[in-house]
Parts: structure tokens; C-alpha cells; sequence
């Protein structure tokens, strides 16, 4: 049987509730009498190479508390990817600490390290429980029906959206908003749960599971624009043409071309000021403004879905529990089974590992430009309590005197 | 005496509490008996000379309260500003339709306006009261403690500041971010309310009231980052060189020496991007992100500072009460009586009228790159109850086994 030693590490892009996860693991941990110590190594895989960690188990209840509502990874993360070579440096660590228990909260890449880990403690004969608890924002996880920490990251784009709608009907004209997510448009997609009335943006919704065509987005911003006298539009940063190039360095190098000299366009603000240049100067439409949502939409203090906080918690005890009782290693997954409730199962390591999930075609409207209902229905519920509402005047017009 | 005719309008831009001001003098002004009919002029002065406007006597206090809780400008609002003539206009059509309270809320730009249709009415001997109401995200008007709109987006960017900190603690490196503010850098000093700990970001902040230099700026980075291995920078939209050209026009203009061609450089996102650039290339610092807060940080649904609604209803009220008995025009301001307390005055409108606040020295630390801790203490109240928190896992380093 595995050794009483817990090691937990967190990896990849923080969320709003990863800690969530974390002090499930250690809390639950805890509450078995085989485990004695628990670990938590920082900055991820890195801190477990470099034996840097700290004793999770002399930290009082209240602060741990704390930090579970406290956004971004209380642990510190890491972009390292490991490979087998890193993998099998991890084993050594965990083998040398003697720890008996490995749990990893991350995205794919991170259940894929687990996997290796997994494999490296099994061909060493080390008894070692490994298990993947997810998390990602971009919801990018596939045999998921969602992954901690995408609900609030959806929850902010909502609400920003909800928000930029109600300025741009205050002060007309068009507002383009870039989302995060660069394969898996379920982020920018949440824009659309921002929307009240017929006439609310977003109107115009575009992720990377379809070709962005430049001549038809300018057409139905243009269409919109008739229409409604504004538009909101939403863009995923990963929007690509046929090819799969982004669409960012295409209107840079048209741009290059013109000025036939070196334009230096990276930085993150790129894309929404291309895009709206093409708006005000192929439409010729003059109040054009462009955001680029940033890292405001994944570490924005305050704004979190309480299902998300608490299936985040579930999803770190579930793996202790598995851990103990399952006797497998795997990756926690998370299953629908109401309107709206869920369970969790334990997955093998190479059902999630390294693949990514992208938005179903039942979730995007068919001019590619939209969502649908499905995918209303699908995201309300994980949004959470108190979302905030918008209301309008009535119109009771007053007759004119000087113009009848 | 004034007819019983109200007409309210809101010009500007949108703040969070802005309907607040507008629900304000509706249910107040019907508390009077003079008082009948209570017009709303839908986009500002530009609505007032369209005749278009909306009876809000026609509308039930749910709904209004409802619309008071909604960020943005219910009315709609205007970037006009009315020279002598479009104020002429405006005088026609509010004697056209007989009113004889008119209440406006804006900054310092609608103040002026104010102040001109109420000079036209006394020279027609005219009978009717203008009142100017405060509003505006940037703090920048004269006499007043502070303006409706600011604490509310200010918490905005607080809460911002710290998530990403604790985001780019978790994988460090440097980040800036860009916040409004074209002339006073009271938002972009709000970033400093988002600290916690002593080594928490923002570690600079660069606002407008102080010159900008480019060689400075990149040496403050340079020692942050060797301090705490990442540095968190918050710069206001308006920062600008000794001469006042904003630096996002000057490091454009580089680029495109740089480059021997154009560069179009427009957009909200280039001075972070810009910014970057800078870090990376003469820093040789590789994890470098910037983001430009945009629109978010005045319009964004679900972050509110319950001072700024109280406040926003109550200079709303007032406006009425000095309308009803004071039996002058003016200005709206909010006087600090206690820690924390206010109260509220009628000012000339040309004490306002025009004029801008720009944040004063004993709140910018020495080094021009911090706030003071008067500054704190001026702004913390502000922000109001419910503050999030972010707390940390205190330091229990585990012994190394494998390094000694």
C-alpha cells in the first residue's frame, strides 16, 4: 500500500477557485488516519524538481479557508511541460519524500505529466497513487461536462458583457471584446448569457470552432449596424481563416504589406485594434472601440460562480476519496445528472490526457456568428446565484411640441 | 415661481451609479406637490433638442429602483457639448415644453452647459431652475471630495489590481495594466488599494499629474522585477512627456522610425502593447503581458461600491431639495464631514463649470511612481462594505532531501 505522504501541486493557468481544489485535497486528506503529512510543492512541476515544498499540515483551518476563496494558485504555478525525462525526475523527487500520494490540478497537459508519473512509479515497482483533478478556464477537457474554474471565468464575460451592452446602448456605435481561449470558444460563447432583451449585444459572436471569413464578419457587423444603430461583438482571441492562421497576424501582415516596412505587432492588444480598424475604415463607421478582456477575466477578485466554488472543492476531495478507496490512479471527471446537479467519476489517465475538447455543433448557431439555446441551457445553471440583472425604462414617450 | 415641469438628462460617459442620480430627482421631485410632470431626455442635451423625451411619471418605483441598481446611463447619454448656440437651442425647446426644473448629470462639460442655458433663461426672464449633479469615473471635478461614479470604478480597478497580482505571483514575470483617466490619475492611484502584503503588486503606479520618462520608468521595472523576481505596473491612459505629448504617440512614432514605414497605431490597446515592447526589447525580460482595462472598469455589472450608490441617490435628492428650496441654480458637491461621513452643498455653477481636478501632491509618493498613505486613507471608504480579501499560505518549508 502507498506510504501516509500526500503531495498536491497545482499547474497551468490559474482560475478563480483552483484553490479549491487544493484545500479539498488537503482537508480531506486529513480526515483519513493512514495519511500523516501533506505537502503542496510550489510553482507545480517545477517546485517538485527542486524539492521545493511546504508542510500543508501546519497550516491552521481558517487560513486554509481563506485561501480556498482567494483566486489564482495560493501554491504558484508553472508553463514547464515535463516530458519523460522530466517526468521521471519528478519520480525520483516523490520517491525520495517518500510520498505515497500525488495529486495535480491542471488541464491536459497536466493529466499528461500524471500519466507519466504514473507509468515511471509502476515500472519502478513504488507504490504510488496518482491522480489529475482539472481545472482549466477554457473548458478545453474532454469527457467533462465542465471544468472547475470555466463557470467563473464564464461568469465574468457575462457580466463584462452584460455591462459593455449597456454602455454601447448609452453611447452608440461598435464595441469589439476579445475573449480568452484560443481552441475552445466556450469562454467568448459565455458573452451571449450576458443578454436580456431581444435588441442586447453581443450581437455577433465568433469562436475559433469555425473559419472567421474578414468580408462576412464585416458584413454582419455591418448588418447589425442597420439594424440597431450599434454593435457588440464578441471575438475569441484563437479566431483563424481556412488555414488555421490567426487571424491577428494575417491583418498584420496586410498591414506590413501596405507600409511595405516591419510592423511589430505582438502584445495582446493586437487583435482588437485590427479588427477595429478594418471597421472604421472598410465601413466607415466612426465610434469603433476594441478590448481586449485579458488576464481580468481568469484572477478578477469578486467574481466567481459559487457552483464553480463548490464543485472545485468536491472535485479535490473526490480525488483523496478515490485515492483511498478506488485504488486506481486516474483523473477526476465531472458528470451532469440534473438540471442542475452533478457526480464524479474517475477516469483512466489516457481518456483525458493531452486531448482537447472543443465546442459541440449543437452549441453554435448555424451562421457561425451566434450560440444557441442549447448552449444557454447548458452554461445558466453553472454561472451561480445572484448574477446581477439589467433593467430599462419603459418607453412612454412625450409628445413633441416644437416637431409634431 | 418655476412651473411644475421636471426634465432630467444624463451626458458623458456612463458610471456604474449614474441611474441612481436619475432615480433620485424622479422619486424626490414627486414628493413635491408644485411638481407634475417628470421628463427624461433621452441622450443627453442631444435628446433635449430633438425633443425626445420619455415620461418617468409613467413608470412604477419597482422598475425604477430596479433601473437604479443598473449600471450605465438608462436615459442614454451624449459626447456633445453644446457651444452658446446648441444651449440656446436647448432653452427653446425646455421653454417649448413649459419646464421649469432642469437637472443635468455630468462632469465638468455638462456643468458648463448647465450654467449657460441657465444664463439664457434669466436673460428671457424665463423662470427656471438649473441644477448640475456630479458624476464622473475620472474624480476630476473641482469642490468636491470626490464625484459619484469614481468609488465604484475605482473598487473595479482595486479588484483588478489584486487578482492580478496573485496572478502573476503564481507565474511571475511582468505585468502592466492601462486605466482611464486622460487628465487625473485618481483611478489609476486606485490600483494601490488592491495591495495586502508588502510585497503585493502594484509595485508602480504612473499617473498624469507627473512627467513620464521612458529611461525612469524601465529602470523602476528593472529594479522591481531584481527585488521580487516580477513587477506589477498600473499607468494611467494619460501618462505623457515633459512637453505633454502622450507617450503612446511618442513610441509609436519610434516604431515607426524603426521601421521606415506607417504604422497605424490607433487603438485602445497600443500604449500596453507598447509598453511591452519596451520591457522586452531593452530588458530582455521574457514573460511580459500588458492589458488595457477599457470599458470594463466603468461599466462592468456586479462590481459597486454601496458608498457610491448612497451617494449617487442622495445628490440626486439634494438636487431637488435646493431646486425646491433653495430657489437658486448650482452645482451639486459633496463635502467629507467625518471618517466616513458627507454632506452635501449647492456651488455656483461656475465654480465647477469647466474646470478640472487633477489629483493633488500630498497624494502622489515622492518618487512619482506610488501613491501616499493619504491617498489611501482618502480613498479607502469610498469603496465600500464587502471588500474581497486575499489571503495566502503562510511559509512552512519542508527540509530537502535530495539537495542538502
Amino acid at each position: 500500500m502507498a506510504t501516509g505522504k500526500v503531495l498536491v501541486a497545482q499547474g497551468g493557468g490559474p482560475t478563480a477557485v483552483i484553490n479549491q481544489s487544493l484545500i479539498g485535497v488537503t482537508l480531506e486528506a486529513r480526515r483519513f488516519r493512514d495519511i500523516g503529512l501533506v505537502y503542496g510543492a510550489r510553482h507545480g512541476v517545477r517546485g517538485i524538481v527542486d524539492e521545493d515544498f511546504i508542510d500543508l499540515t501546519q497550516e491552521t483551518s481558517h487560513n486554509l479557508e481563506m485561501v480556498a476563496n482567494t483566486p489564482s494558485s495560493a501554491l504558484g504555478s508553472t508553463r514547464d511541460k515535463p516530458d519523460v525525462q522530466y517526468c521521471q525526475e519528478i519520480f525520483k523527487v516523490l520517491r525520495a519524500h517518500e510520498i505515497g500520494h500525488f495529486f495535480y490540478v491542471g488541464g491536459n497537459d497536466s493529466s499528461d505529466t500524471v500519466r507519466i508519473v504514473s507509468e515511471e512509479a509502476k515500472k519502478a515497482n513504488y507504490p504510488l497513487r496518482c491522480i489529475h483533478i482539472p481545472k482549466t478556464i477554457d473548458n478545453d477537457l474532454v469527457s467533462n461536462d465542465h471544468t472547475p474554474g470555466f463557470p467563473s471565468a464564464a461568469r465574468f464575460v457575462a457580466q463584462a458583457f452584460a455591462g459593455v451592452n449597456l454602455d454601447n446602448a448609452s453611447l452608440p456605435g461598435i464595441y469589439v471584446g476579445i475573449v480568452m481561449g484560443r481552441h475552445a470558444g466556450f469562454l467568448t460563447a459565455a458573452s451571449a448569457l450576458g443578454k436580456k432583451f431581444a435588441d442586447d449585444g453581443p450581437h455577433l459572436i465568433y469562436v475559433p470552432e469555425r473559419t472567421f471569413v474578414l468580408e462576412n464578419f464585416l458584413a454582419d457587423v455591418k448588418a447589425t449596424y442597420e439594424r440597431f444603430g450599434r454593435c457588440v461583438v464578441a471575438v475569441s482571441e484563437g479566431i483563424h481563416d481556412a488555414s488555421g492562421a490567426p487571424i491577428a497576424t494575417l491583418l498584420a501582415k496586410e498591414l506590413e504589406h501596405d507600409a511595405h516596412g516591419n510592423v511589430q505587432l505582438s502584445g495582446s492588444g493586437a487583435l482588437a485594434d485590427l479588427l477595429c480598424e478594418e471597421i472604421k475604415t472598410k465601413l466607415k463607421i466612426k465610434r469603433v472601440r476594441g478590448d481586449t478582456f485579458g488576464y481580468l477575466q481568469r484572477s478578477f477578485i469578486g467574481c466567481v460562480s459559487d457552483v464553480d466554488q463548490r464543485e472545485a472543492r468536491e472535485v479535490g476531495e473526490k480525488a483523496v476519496q478515490f485515492a483511498m478507496w478506488g485504488k486506481r490512479d486516474g483523473s477526476v471527471s465531472i458528470k451532469r445528472t440534473g438540471y442542475y446537479s452533478v457526480d464524479y467519476e474517475l477516469l483512466p489517465l489516457d481518456a483525458v490526457a493531452g486531448k482537447t475538447r472543443t465546442m459541440e455543433d449543437e452549441f453554435i448557431a448555424e451562421n457561425g456568428a451566434d450560440v444557441t439555446d442549447a448552449f444557454r441551457m447548458y452554461l445558466r445553471p453553472l454561472l451561480g446565484s445572484g448574477m446581477p440583472d439589467a433593467f430599462r425604462l419603459r418607453p412612454n414617450p412625450v409628445p413633441k411640441v416644437m416637431r409634431k
